[in-house]
C-alpha cells in the first residue's frame, strides 16, 4: 500500500488502482484506434496517476504515462505519482509536451476538448507540428467522464465517508438555526465544523438562503438574518480524502403554514420517488421523470426550474445529468444527487437532496441526515 | 446608487460603473474592428456588467448588451444586471446565443480563447452557422484581462478591505500557532473567522505547510502537526464583496537556526526590494528582477522556483505576471502580488507575500501584517 503526504494520508489507495484505471482508458482508447491521449483536466490526471498539483499534462501513450509539471510542483508530483514518468519544465507545459509530440513523431493523439481552451489547444497544436504537418488531433469525447461514472467499492467508500461528515455536520449545527442568525454566519459554522472534521475543503461555497432569498436556486449566504415563518435552504457538501458528497435540507422556522407544508410535502414526497426507483441500468431521464411527475400531479411542476441531479465524485458535479430526456443508462456503482426542488418568487423555496448510491441491492443514501422532523412536529 | 443584494450587499455600485467599463470595452473592439464580442468567462461578466451566477453568456454589441441565463439564474440575474437585458434560455445558451447570432446576421464577433473551451467554441460556432457561413470568429486576446488590470479608486479600496480583513485574521490566529498543532486546524481557524468578518470565502484554499512540507510551494494544509524548530508557511487570502487579496507570512517554531535566519533575511530582503521598487509604467519582469537579484547574491537564486507574483482583483490570480522577462508594463491602479520565496527539499521553505497597489506617490502594502518578529524576538 502507498500512502500519499497530503490531507488524506489516512486513506491508503490500493497499489494496482491506478495502472488499473490506466488500462481501462487504453481499452477505451483503443476501441477509437487513438494511442495516445493529452489529459490536460486536473481531476482527471490525479485519476489516472494520483497527481494533486492545479498545473501538469498528463501524456498517456500505448505503455508509458509521462507527466509535465513546472518547478512549482516537481518535489510533490515525485512523491504523488504512480506509475507517470515526471519531467520538470521550465519553458512552458505545452512548449515541452509539443516538443516531445514532435520528436517522438506521433501521427494521432485525442484531446479533451470538453477542458482545454481554444488557446491552450492553439499553443499544443502548433509546437507538435514545428515546420511539419504534426499529429492529427481528434477530439477524445467524455471518455475519462464515463470511466469515471462507475465508482469501485473503494470510491464509493469515500463518498460514504464523506456523506457521513457532510450529515453528521449539518446534524451539529442544526441547534444554532434560530431567527436572528446570519444565513452567512451559519454557513461559515458549517465550513468550520466540516475542516474540524477532517474535511479538505467545502465541496462548494455552502448555501444558506432564507425566505425569499430561497427563490434563488443557486442563491449565496447572504448578511441577511433568519427570521420566523420563514422557509431556509442549507445546501451543502464537504471533499474527504479527494471525494465530494452533497446535500440539500429545507427547514421553516417555526409552525409551518399550510401552504409551507404543501410545498414541501410535495417535494418530500418527489424525492422520495426518484431515490426508491433509482436501480442499476435505468436511464438517467428516467430518474428526472420520476421526481417531475410528482411535482407536475401536485401542481408544482412549472415551479421546479432544474434538473432532477448529476453525478458526484471527485467533482461535485459529474456525469451522469438526471435531466429530462437524458438516456444514458446509469451502471451499478454510478453515485447521483437527488434533488428536485420548487421555487416561489417572492415567497422562498424548498429543495431536498441526497447524495445516492446505485447498486444492485437497491439505492444506498450516502448522507444520512433526518429531513422531515422540522414539518412533522 | 444601486444594491446589489448579494453577500456584498453593503457595498454600493457607483451607479455609473458598469457603463464606463463597457464602454471602455467598446473602445478598444472598435480598435480591433469588432462590434460583438461574446463574453463566456463568469468573472468578466460579473465585471461588465454585475451579474454573478455560475453560468450565463453575455454578448457585448455596438449599442445593446444581452446576458442569456438558463432558469436557476433567471431571478438573480435580473436583480443583479446592470445595463443588460436578460434572456432566458431553456434550450442550453450556446444554442440560444448561435441562434440569435445567425438571426441578426452578425458578420464578425470576438470570442474569449482562453477561456472558451474547443468544445464550447464548436458548439456557438455550429449554431451560429446554420446553413449559412456564418459570422467570422476572431479570438479577442486578453482584451478584458488588460482592462481589469487598471483598478479605479472604488476597486483598490474593495482590494484594500480584503487585505485588511486578511491581515487582521491571521494576527488573531497567531496565538494558536504552537508545536502540536495540526496544520489543517490552523487553516480552518483561518477561513472561519475570515467568514466571521464578513469574507465571502477564502480566495483559495488555506495554505499551512510546516517543516519538510514547506518545500512544496503549493503544499495544501494536511493533518501533519507542527514541530518546534521548524519553519512554517501560512498563504491565505479572504474574498470581500467580489474582491481578493493574498498574503504569506512565515514563521519559525523556537528560536531560529542560523540556516532559519539566513533563508528568512535573504527572501525578506528580495521581497522589500521589489516592493520598493514598485512604480507606474515599470515592466512587470523588471519587479521579478528585483527579488530574484536579491536571492542570486545571496547564493538562493536556484531555490527561488516559481516567479515573483500576479495582480489580483476579481480573481485572485490575474494580469500582470511579474516573471522572468515579462515586458508588460505595469500601470498606475495594478495591484500585484510580490512573493519571493525559497524551497529546501528535506528542510522547509521561506515565502514572504504582500498585495501592492502601484501608484504614482509609491507603493501602497494592502496586507498589513507584521512580518519579522519571530525571527528578530
Amino acid at each position: 500500500m502507498h500512502m500519499i503526504s497530503d490531507r488524506a494520508a489516512d486513506i491508503a489507495f490500493p497499489d494496482s488502482l491506478f495502472d488499473e484505471r490506466r488500462a481501462r482508458l487504453r481499452e477505451r482508447l483503443d476501441r477509437i484506434k487513438l494511442s495516445y491521449l493529452l489529459v490536460t483536466k486536473p481531476v482527471d490526471i490525479f485519476y489516472l496517476c494520483g497527481f494533486k498539483g492545479s498545473a501538469g499534462v498528463l501524456l498517456l501513450g500505448p505503455r508509458q504515462a509521462r507527466l509535465w509539471v513546472d518547478p512549482r510542483y516537481t518535489l510533490q508530483a515525485r512523491e504523488q505519482s504512480r506509475g507517470a514518468a515526471v519531467i520538470e519544465s521550465r519553458e512552458g507545459l505545452s512548449k515541452a509536451v509539443g516538443t516531445w509530440l514532435r520528436r517522438a513523431r506521433v501521427a494521432a493523439i485525442g484531446h479533451q476538448e470538453a477542458h482545454l481552451t481554444c488557446a491552450e489547444f492553439a499553443r499544443f497544436r502548433e509546437r507538435a507540428r514545428g515546420r511539419g504537418s504534426g499529429p492529427r488531433w481528434t477530439a477524445a469525447g467524455p471518455i475519462l467522464d464515463e470511466l469515471r461514472m462507475i465508482k469501485d467499492p473503494w470510491e464509493a467508500e469515500r463518498i460514504r465517508r464523506a456523506g457521513a461528515l457532510t450529515a453528521s455536520v449539518f446534524r451539529d449545527v442544526l441547534p444554532m438555526v434560530k431567527p436572528g442568525v446570519a444565513e452567512c454566519d451559519l454557513a461559515a459554522e458549517l465550513e468550520y465544523r466540516m475542516k474540524r472534521a477532517g474535511a479538505e475543503s467545502p465541496a462548494f461555497e455552502t448555501i444558506v438562503a432564507s425566505g425569499p432569498r430561497g427563490a434563488w436556486p443557486h442563491a449565496r449566504a447572504s448578511g441577511r438574518r433568519l427570521q420566523g415563518g420563514e422557509l431556509v435552504i442549507f445546501d451543502l457538501g464537504a471533499i474527504l480524502a479527494n471525494y465530494a458528497a452533497d446535500m440539500t435540507r429545507t427547514l421553516y422556522l417555526g409552525t409551518p403554514t399550510r401552504r409551507a407544508r404543501r410545498l414541501y410535502e410535495s417535494v418530500a414526497a418527489a424525492q422520495r420517488a426518484a431515490v426508491d426507483g433509482l436501480h442499476p441500468g435505468m436511464q438517467a431521464g428516467q430518474a428526472d421523470q420520476l421526481a417531475r411527475d410528482v411535482l407536475t400531479k401536485n401542481g408544482l411542476g412549472d415551479f421546479f426550474t432544474h434538473s432532477t441531479g448529476h453525478g458526484v465524485g471527485l467533482e461535485v458535479h459529474e456525469r451522469p445529468r438526471l435531466a429530462r430526456g437524458e438516456q444514458a443508462p446509469m451502471p451499478a456503482g454510478s453515485v447521483v444527487t437527488v434533488e428536485p426542488g420548487v421555487y416561489v418568487e417572492g415567497y422562498g423555496g424548498v429543495r431536498i437532496e441526497d447524495t445516492v448510491l446505485i447498486a444492485g441491492d437497491g439505492p444506498e443514501v450516502l448522507t444520512p441526515a433526518d429531513k422531515d422532523p422540522w414539518f412533522t412536529s
